[in-house]
């Protein structure tokens, strides 16, 4: 279970950076969801490193295919095996960072864990795991358009180092527009010289990005350890680099009153309760509530960087270590639809889930 | 699976907070730990409420009974049963809350999911389960004790609305001389008083906690999936209230630059990596380095307050509610235990998971 | 993960049999049905032991008690915690069996696996686990009423040692008129006469038990290690003192050839399927066909018996052992409403899997 | 988790029987365990059709590929995914089985669950699937070779049809030598001839297969739902065409008197236990003894056959079919190395488990 998520709608990544191929194995899916390998590969394309000078210069087609649980252009209800083949492995010499541990990877800890690693690109710890992730969203993507059409997923990029958006200035048409996937089109600006500069400099940056779930009903989420906010936390924390997660809120809201924080409840003119504010970030003891799901998590500054770094070798001597080679300065970028893929999934297993206790939609209703 | 957490050292816990009672069946305890009531109910007395004015009046003994697993004194292997009985469940008048949706409260969503639900106390939503999760954790703790003697894990308080510690003045031993569990004697003081006002006035604040563990081995958290970070992201966003979770640097790793995020390593003088500073928070690649894990979380102020707030009936129509009764100002004070508590059962699981697929402590080994 | 059962619809036993209780922990109930200690406690009470000569004149009330996830007579989608405490628990002297392995009992592996053991009346081991089982068996009847009223599961006795049924006499309606559960009322006498020989030699005899589910849908079960079949069988091996599992045809499949195996398919007069003959047992490639679900198990006699036996000690010295005591001479007996009770939890359970994944009702229509 | 089994050595099988690929998905693998494809691809070639006139004559090479998990020739405890193309693909017309339900497949309960199902050679519920099963259990005998040397997993026919085996003609050396895998030779020449009539006359036979584990330590099994002939049942009872499964005396123990069923315990000269005989096939209260665990499961006869058999078709008309196509008469024969590679897995499991909970070995020990 240690590569897996999900409840029923249950996802197993597996794959290593430079082994032949890596992908998901995707059980509980819904049948007779139309799904083809273009409908995957659309999702992973936004993922897709080499587009612009922000994301690594490694080159990887990254075309899935579909090995198993789709007949005549839908899904079976079996298994769906996603496998994406590494075309670009270069022949580079791994035995450097074979010996020494880079700070802030999973080398030192994936070596004391297992007492084997495979060095080339960091093995399983490579931020290409999350390929397999992206995949399998487009699946969940697919489904919840058959089960629950009217929900919207949206990922951007909210601070990027010192750099932050203003929500005065939020527009969700430019998401698409500019290549921080930032809604905000003054940012997206200033934010690629902040970057380049960066980049020129051999440095790195840290990244916040936030996820938007919009028009998921009411009644998501099982309490107390299958809430909603809890599988959603542990889909984002599991993404590489990824140090925090927030809900709504999140960690401001040790700073708030009672007063500040509280979500006012009226009832809309469509007969649906409406919410003063959504400090709550759509979600009330676990259970989402019909306002838009907002969750938030911060992706820290790649570790590979040009500056020279202190470190040990497996013999315990000590070792200096630039690491060079084709990385971003800021992989919270690439994080954007890998956090979209993560909600997607999720919030397909909760609906499932729900599914299977309750049945189908809410079943409370609120008014006459 | 809904109200279970863990791989192998697995709690479920069960209870509403004015049912008869509530408690945690917990399986996959390791055979042969020492284990009486007497152990869990000192961790249970730490979270008990009506200690001092900034808890909850309810004045409930929580005196945890052992109903199986356990002879003799140790425990057997088989599930232990938890039970902690309701005493105080004041007989008074739930009509109001049955109709109204209390904001900020999980009444209106489950009320949406389960179309049915308890609003004595907020049933299954009252922090009052957070009892049974410390409960779980004293097990927890005395298997530790057995399995991995040398690992101490401390909670304490870091914000409490405005207020937050000066790191300058941390201090171990303060932490269980304050009721605030705050680590910093000046700030002891000053919160007292801020406090003292807000539940005077009605209101309430949120707050951050931080859990520390120390001596874990290095090896702990096995990726993808179940990353140590990851659940303990889940363990810790799934108790009531919290907003934010974060390890290490958490949300503010968005804001650095590789270069001031890199914890360099350098070999100690007993032979183990050393590492310069912990932005990572113990953890890399989601599996423990062996430094201080650390993990923090926001708790978001109590929605129970003096202020009417505005909001709507089950039927639809608009309404103004006040919510009186015996809250706490700061239901992040009584979180610390309860942080505590969690994450004592994530390392153990994780303890147990390692030694399950690679056997007894890290197997690569570092120098010579 | 040890000590629970079902995938959604979540059980989980614990307690022993000297215990002050025991029970189950019901996780994933549907919420909304109508469910209160009286309706769990009418199957409770055709297991309990002393109702006649052939079982344990042990004599325990079996009281169940609902500790959560019950409000007012309706379940709330919370877990439902159910408790018996063990009232009738002989201060016996048990220093013989704490030093000496009872042959075919699981003294000896539960002492070399855990290092320790409850030596009273067999501890976790004990058939009188079972009673959790029944209790939760009531839960899933009540759900199964609400979500498929028109299930009915039926166990009988259809061999006890040299003495089987005769088929050609089978009646459902003598099963109640018995203590053998026994559908077949010539039986019923000849079986009296045998087992009390049995009983007053201190003499004990296995069991085969046949249960049968009518009017289940086609669609249940996933294949391929959730398969119906597969789940029954793990249900049914995991009530004590189990040997073999059989679905349909069971070991006798073996013999026979394709023709002979053949269930051929015809249109009913409703438009829907009819078989000419079920040795499949209602289930065809993991999946229920809309045909009687029929599982068989066979049940090893009672271990306890008054003829000595060879054994040895903790300490390894060979000793002799008689287990005195009350003791069924036919455990067999009460394994009927077990078996029932573990049907009805595996049969709810993929119910609500099927509606998670599929939806309401199996998806592919035959005919117009 | 529908398509997965396994506590922590988990294998989730996918793929259909003609489509690109199928496979295994195998997470909790220890690492440096040594692997290549040639050690699976020796026990896949066991289980490879086409290699005797008993067998199907498809004919596929079933070369297994390892896509991750394995670097420089040992597992590094990351997920090991392993592929067969599926080369054998004949494009044949697959319209009459696309509308008619063949009886005994699993035709008509795919449609009626799913709504839709691959009809070209069973697709997912075709036999094929095992050898994903075959190849798995390739990896768990490497993992038990390093963490359990002295284990041997072996599997062979009882019966076929109206044919049995003399036990006192057992002989292990025997099983290699035949297509049946019997271990009597004489059984082996009449069961030729047996066969050999029934496949020319188009007809197919039933099997009963015997797994034996020798060497295995006592103390494997988890009370109550984790136990280890529960675990077994379910994993033999999943295996395509499988309707019984027995432990020790299997089904037989109905028929016996406690005296008869009583397996002594003597103190062996090596100062362990031994004893009288092994009606409990080594499990005792769901936890290994240390005695040979003995495993019996039945195999109904290949539901394909050449006497037409009366169906309908999905528009629900009268129909008849006669299955042509490559088939084996008895499919019992090749579900040896299966049953053997699912005991493989389910031990291993179960070793892993075991040290989770309890540590390394057995726990209590006997003499001294």
């Amino acid at each position: 279970m240690m590569n897996s998520f999900g409840h029923i709608f249950r996802v197993t990544t597996w794959g290593e950076s430079h082994g032949p191929a890596l992908g998901a194995t995707v059980d509980g899916v819904p049948p007779g969801v139309p799904l083809d390998e273009a409908a995957i590969q659309h999702w992973l394309d936004r993922r897709k490193p080499g587009q612009n000078k922000y994301t690594t210069q490694r080159r990887e087609p990254d075309a899935v295919r579909i090995l198993s649980g789709v007949y005549e252009g839908r899904t079976t209800g079996t298994p769906v095996q996603l496998m994406i083949e590494n075309t670009d492995q270069r022949s580079k010499d791994y035995s450097e960072i074979a010996e020494k541990f880079r700070p802030g990877h999973a080398d030192i800890t994936y070596w004391q864990k297992y007492g084997i690693r495979d060095p080339r690109g960091g093995g399983r710890s490579s931020a290409r795991e999350t390929a397999a992730r992206v995949a399998a969203g487009g699946i969940a993507r697919a489904a919840l358009g058959e089960l629950a059409p009217g929900i919207e997923i949206r990922g951007y990029m909210t601070r990027m180092g010192t750099e932050a958006i203003d929500r005065a200035r939020f527009d969700w048409d430019e998401i698409e527009r500019n290549p921080f996937w930032v809604p905000d089109a003054t940012a997206a600006g200033t934010w690629a010289d902040y970057l380049d500069g960066l980049r020129k400099s051999g440095s790195s940056v840290g990244a916040e990005i936030e996820v938007v779930v919009r028009g998921a009903p009411a009644g998501l989420g099982a309490p107390i350890y299958a809430k909603l906010d809890t599988d959603l936390a542990a889909a984002m924390m599991s993404i590489n680099a990824v140090k925090g997660v927030e809900i709504g809120e999140g960690m401001n809201a040790a700073r708030l009153t009672g007063e500040e924080n509280a979500d006012e409840i009226d009832m809309g003119d469509d007969g649906t309760p409406v919410f003063s504010s959504n400090h709550a970030g759509g979600i009330l003891g676990g259970i989402s509530s019909g306002q838009d799901i907002v969750c938030r998590f911060a992706v820290k500054p790649t570790s590979s960087i040009l500056t020279p770094r202190r470190t040990i070798t497996k013999a315990g001597e000590p070792a200096e270590i630039v690491t060079k080679g084709r990385h971003d300065p800021c992989v919270g970028i690439r994080a954007v639809p890998v956090g979209e893929a993560m909600a997607a999934c999720v919030i397909l297993d909760h609906l499932m889930l729900h599914r299977a206790q309750v049945g189908e939609g809410p079943r409370g209703t609120i008014g006459r």
